[in-house]
């Protein structure tokens, strides 16, 4: 009953079973081999559009990547007060965009909200040298709190960042949970809706390590290979990240996988709606759960066995708990079964 | 035939039936794991002494952050003008060591002489505010020329940086190639010394991506922890990591490995020993072979589709090549084959 | 009638005075001539302890360096919302102390109260590498709200960043405005309330460009040498900087400028207190003075020549503002005389 | 008998006046007063050409703004091997351009050569991502060893630079005494020869602290008020600077200033024509002297009271010197008489 994090589960065997098939035989390395550019290009097929590509590590690094990219001094970028990039990243993103700051934006269940966006970006009116400047706007899918912005959120942010002239980024560490809950296309929930640079996430939903950074603006890419060599994220045998992404992409297994987490997280959530000891704190839309549950109930879970973590509630959710409630968080993955879910369930 | 380089193979099949092996369950994430933990403990066994172990992405990504650990304003980084940190990493360690310096040292065979090193360090007197204060030497183990520090070149180098006050880092990107060519231990040819945090190398000696930064000197991993996630090298998934090493070590595979490699570079000099075309330009100490070679007879051997790199000749090399010859980099790898090498030279 | 800042007047004549002293022979550079050991000494007495005094050129760079000083990897420095460090010196805290980041906390007044910072820095449990370590507190006194913090007050928050095991930092932009508000002494208002690190501003009090550094903890005076310098804020003719704080300590000089530049607040506020168009918004506590003010009142100042600024109100201040009602600052300096404000006075 | 540097002078009576001068009233602040603005006018007029001007504290913080406002990742700066920026800036143009690196270029008597820099940028060629990337070139004028580029230099290093496609930086700290001893222009040996950005050193000509970034591409200065303010050296009263460069340029005070300091240079040169004690290593195109003098020819100066540096002599000029002797520098102020100069070659 593991649901501390995606990240807890170990990788699908297909991704596992392409680094086996890609270990024999030589290849040029630091992601110019003929694997690394054949996975390069399923990327545009799949996002419709020809997009430059950077392999690197960890999500943390293709966020500070992407906001470094747009670097300016001074610069100012806007987030969400809960965002990865603003809580959990021991502040690499100020350290790879050196000297640039994140603007914390409150909102509910994870979202930023035009206005709340539009306001913060106007205290930073041209010219006030004082102030700083406003540099990007970074957006998380599915976001901390396990939503997801729908298409007309997205654009509706989007609107106001081109108006202020600022580059739009989003954290995809969940890219595809997002994706199939709102049943979109990768195309239309980015670049078609004004992203302008993606993390694109595969080691929650089953990769070992593979993480990708998407450029729809190719005039970055240039400046990017410095970026990313210089911040240590270049690998000389590339191709271990690319043959996972093959595997990943090979019939649509990411989809599937992200479905199969999506729908556990839905299992949990009809069993809880039958609970009298908790509830959804908002509703999800991908695979993770916020949950407010009695204490009694979460230690008896946990009793059992359960792993997960609690989580510090926002004012708007404090204001509908109880004292004896708690906030936790649960998260599914690829690996997590309906035994996993049931057993669960009744030990609620 | 490819020689270009060792990364240019992938990982050898026990590696890669490592990650297959850990890739089910759950564990907790971010190196705090049951495998990272027996893998960490390994390297202490290995290394006959209660070490810190950090795993990381890249060999550039370990020696930054060693840098970055001794950081001071105005920091003076002491290395050989051809070292990798000075010449390859696009300056990484300057990145995460912000604001420091490396300051490069001439000498033949990729070697600093400890007379250099002091004349150097010597021009930094204390409290002269305006050129700055020494922060670190680094050394790189085995060379980049090739040649390996014999342990007492090592001791040499260590007297006259502990007696400046200074850390001693060792880039051993190749320390199991240059561990069995001068047939000594870790231990021997780390801390016993001299050397208080090392850049453990696992990719090019047949992992897919396995680095570790050692620290003999345990104070400073409390903040390694943190230097290392504010530069986006945790992974969520280190066993990915620890897996690689798991195998690296078990039945000292490593050392096998290097043997192989190390060889099959031996078996290359003896071809070139009783060539007319070409020869070393000094004996190797691991797995890299630099030679002089006639341009007609370089022309022929990549018509026939050998893979090499030809490199920049230092003065006291250039000094003895005549105007037709060339100065080639030669690596060989776990995955070179004796067939490689005898195709190679009955080429040559 | 300028009352835009205090930084829109000139020099104190005794400190241009000084200057022209001081400009006739030859004296050692980088603040090593007899004048500025002569000052620094100065500075000893006033603080009564032996401290260590880099001169700098502006406020910025004075609180940029002190938290530098004590910059850690993800480190987060607390500090109120609207401090001159997170909302006018354009990041140059972040980008003196490389990839740390300022968590602002709300407080009326411009005050931090003591279970705030309790609260934010609980936020960062030891060894929860993902958020960051918590690195220093700053205050400001008087801070940006024109307010005082008490001795006592100052007492309540050292207790909270002592437990913590932090530094302390004061942005005594306005020091002595401050000071005699209290009418406590130079020692008693810092390092005996638990300050380690105090900006000392002259410039805004009748000098031309004289800030200092003040370090009541030494053991971080040699690596200062090294940052300052770094930053560019080492100046070869430091004695220009020595011979104004000279003549401002001089019989008390730089105590009459901030009694003075205080008497014309509380006359402003007096006035204000007859009037019916306008109201201050809080007690002031220095030579600034925060008045919510009729719109229609406003304009009829500035079309009779008065200059001042309309200010961002908090909620709490804008909660007892009518529609027709703006928040502005004045601001008093030693030059401002009673001529000046009974001017404005009656323009009101 | 000063003869340690430029910067033991105070100031010339005309700029402490001129601060006097402009003590009174109010004007408003960060550079936006009347003053700043006409005095920026001067630059223009004085170069020709509608410039940018910064003013800022220090040459140091001059020169690493200009190198920070072209960084870029992995950048390469090529730099003579004595320049003021590599070894006495205590990484300061490191840490503003972070992530940056200076190349060291050798060269004798303080001139970088054509073709050693064009040999220098050729090593890094483009894309190749391990290497980083050429960024800017920068030279000093007067250099740091007391020569001066002619014109044709100029040229010719800014016909390389060109080529590279990179910007060209000047370090102007002896500006004025190169331009008299060239006897040309502002622009002539500027922009019209390819300079793209200036560091205007005033200070070590009879200022107290004023130093101008000059922008002659415009297109940089928008980024530049931030990038100034982000490294604190926007000052509040910035106008205690402009006055100084007012009463610098008026009467063309700056040019006689460095005719006396330069003649005064031309009169030691002539006694020590005369001296079989001491010779100069090369002939000085500005105010600074370098001397090879005997040991005891020193000793008895120094011991009558003259004060100067001795110098690390390069190899070129080592292999002149006899192994009782030394190289030393002097260098001449504003403030220097020829009764000063009439001593030092008596007791010489």
């Amino acid at each position: 009953m593991f649901f501390a994090s995606d990240n807890w589960a170990g990788a699908h065997s297909d991704i596992a079973k392409s680094l086996v098939d890609a270990a024999g035989g030589f290849a040029s390395a630091y992601g110019t081999g003929d694997l690394d550019k054949r996975v390069e290009k399923t990327f545009s097929e799949i996002f419709e559009r020809d997009v430059a590509v950077f392999f690197v590590g960890t999500g943390t690094a293709a966020n500070s990547l992407a906001l470094a990219s747009f670097n300016r001094p001074g610069g100012q970028v806007f987030c969400h007060r809960e965002a990865h990039v603003n809580v959990d990243e021991c502040n690499a993103p100020e350290f790879f965009a050196t000297g640039s700051k994140l603007v914390p934006i409150d909102g509910p269940a994870g979202k930023i909200a035009p206005d709340a966006l539009s306001a913060a970006i106007g205290r930073f009116p041209p010219d006030f040298v004082h102030g700083g400047q406003p540099m990007a706007v970074t957006i998380t899918q599915a976001t901390e709190a396990g939503t997801a912005y729908s298409l007309d959120e997205i654009s509706a942010l989007a609107e106001v960042v081109k108006k202020a002239g600022l580059p739009l980024h989003m954290d995809g560490a969940r890219f595809a949970n997002a994706l199939v809950h709102l049943g979109t296309t990768p195309a239309e929930m980015t670049w078609k809706r004004g992203i302008d640079i993606l993390s694109f996430g595969g080691t929650k939903n089953g990769c070992w390590c593979a993480e990708a950074l998407v450029l729809f603006d190719r005039s970055k890419a240039q400046q990017m290979h410095f970026l990313r060599k210089r911040s240590a994220q270049l690998f000389s045998k590339s191709r271990f990240i690319a043959a996972q992404f093959d595997a990943y992409f090979r019939d649509n297994l990411w989809l599937s996988l992200a479905r199969h987490s999506n729908g556990m997280a839905a299992r949990l959530a009809s069993g809880f709606a039958k609970s009298d000891k908790a509830r959804l704190a908002w509703p999800t839309g991908s695979n993770e759960l916020f949950v407010i549950i009695r204490n009694d109930a979460m230690k008896a879970l946990q009793d059992k066995g359960a792993v997960f973590y609690d989580w510090p509630a926002g004012p708007d959710v404090k204001a509908t708990m109880h004292e004896d409630e708690t906030l936790i968080r649960l998260v599914t993955s690829f690996a997590t079964t309906e035994a996993d879910v049931d057993t669960f369930l009744s030990a609620l």
